[in-house]
């Protein structure tokens, strides 16, 4: 399988980025080619660094990077020789079977949406992330692809998400739960409430608004927020964890950190496109990126978006009238 | 000074709360009165059993209990004769000086907002709740008490919030901090975007957007989200901080769970009504109710209000125009 690497995003730049490439390419011999996009200059001098001349690696130069201030949207028609552009464009030609990027997220998502376009019947992306529990792991969609959400597309993020738990994770019927600030309906936004009312009619298995203690007690498969919440919620549940360990680090003889730091740090999914994008933690080590491109590689063997587009589609079908009345 | 408990909310009812009122009866001699507002018999009952015959106690019958399922405004209107609402009366016809309660947060701010009013320039009421870290104590903003929060409520609790850290935390000039998916300007949703651009002119202490690890890596002094937020992050992070050390207990010599618990469950001051109203957590122990009631008690003493009516006046005063510009 072919991955093409946003060599140039993250808080680190290509070394981070290249030393993961490299870390990648030594353990998955099932990775037959890693496009690594961006200053060909920069990028060939990390991998002399890493005494690396696998024949597996092409590098692409892109002129290009999208800055942190950039806009989304306009980071791809700006900058048409962007790294992560130029990384999508990869899988839009066939060249690539999957995109992985520890940048600009917003850049990522706008360039997957606008060039590889969306799965039928799908209206927005979502960044889907993996959140270990004691007991289960559960996929928290969105994790900040979309931060104007509407009903309509936290509805679908419960199909989507359904089928990620199911043929990624393999529970057979998943629970979903709606993030929220109380357990009865009458509580949350009105986009909460809404979302609530059309998800307690649908075939998805929902169990209604959830609250913070619900995502580690007892907790259920999927949890649907809008991006702006779930990045907020992902980065603070990381941060506090973080502050946890780093005050508790003394007193513990293992480090059991990646327990929960791994949620963030391994790749998230953005699903509802029409391709494969994985987007990995701006703060990534080589380690996370590592990581990312093992997703990524699973990924493309996973298959999840036929599925997504068929339970789209019945869910469409099925609930037409409905689906107008709160896009 | 005296304190109207509304002795019937949170999960588990008199039980608690009264052991909690008995607790903070022992320790705290300068409340002079209290008022324990619900089912009398029960409140009775209670008493009994731990033996108290304080003749601070005043005994406050209400034949109506909110329900968790009922609406907030609603509650107010339909159950007059709420526990809720009997002690906010008790602040209204001056009997006591404060209110804590456990119960429905929505309808103890409903309820404050309604009976006492809001304070002069103040357009919507935020629960300030207390967040220690390493190295200083951080007030978040609103907690819980608006969920469809417009651009000036936002600018408006970075100004209560800034007078609250002052008067009562000490800080000097305290930082403002505005919860996001990104330091950029340009990240965020409509409502970040156009308060990151009030903030940025107005005569705050404003340094710009913040993520999770900015809540504990050299942290601001006040925290600004909408209430969904808020909620959501508080209730998250106590969660997995509580899943994280059920986790190591027994790795751990000493328990300092409390470090990060504590935040909500000491009682989280609401501000912008012309009064003094202490949400505590629903699923208080007697030990944070009586914490709620010492909140209270030195929200007496410190006498915030003033300086926030003053800070408003002065804010409304000199940017007039912008304000009618993102009402």
């Amino acid at each position: 399988m072919k991955i093409a690497l946003d060599a140039m995003g993250g808080d680190f730049g290509p070394p981070n980025l290249v030393a993961g490439a490299v870390m990648a390419l030594r353990e998955y011999p099932r990775i037959t080619k890693l496009f690594l996009v961006g200053d060909a200059t920069k990028i060939e001098t990390e991998l002399k660094k890493h005494g690396c001349s696998d024949s597996r690696v092409e590098i692409v130069h892109a002129s290009q990077v999208v800055a942190m201030s950039d806009g989304a949207v306009e980071s791809v028609r700006r900058k048409k020789d962007s790294s992560v552009s130029r990384a999508v464009d990869l899988v839009k030609h066939g060249k690539a079977d999957a995109i992985v990027s520890a940048g600009h997220t917003g850049a990522a998502v706008a360039a997957t949406a606008i060039k590889l376009r969306m799965l039928p019947g799908v209206e927005r992306p979502g960044i889907a992330s993996l959140v270990p529990t004691e007991t289960n792991v559960f996929v928290l969609i969105d994790a900040g692809a979309n931060v104007d959400a509407r009903p309509m597309h936290l509805v679908q993020y419960g199909i989507m998400g359904t089928v990620y738990s199911r043929h990624v994770l393999g529970y057979k019927n998943p629970t979903v739960g709606l993030m929220s600030i109380g357990d009865e309906d009458v509580k949350g936004t009105g986009l909460t409430k809404e979302v609530f009312r059309v998800l307690r009619e649908s075939s998805l298995n929902f169990r209604g608004n959830i609250e913070g203690h619900d995502l580690f007690e007892d907790p259920v498969e999927v949890v649907l927020c809008d991006g702006f919440v779930g990045n907020v919620v992902l980065k603070t549940c990381e941060a506090i964890a973080h502050a946890i360990f780093t005050w508790l680090k003394h007193e513990l003889k293992k480090n059991p950190k990646r327990l929960v730091g791994a949620s963030l740090a391994k790749g998230a999914s953005l699903l509802g496109v029409n391709g494969i994008c994985i987007i990995a933690h701006g703060a990534s080590t080589p380690l996370a990126i590592k990581n990312a491109l093992r997703v990524a590689a699973e990924s493309i063997e996973q298959q999840v978006n036929p599925h997504i587009v068929e339970e789209i589609r019945r869910y469409n079908e099925t609930t037409a009238p409905l689906e107008h009345a709160i896009r």
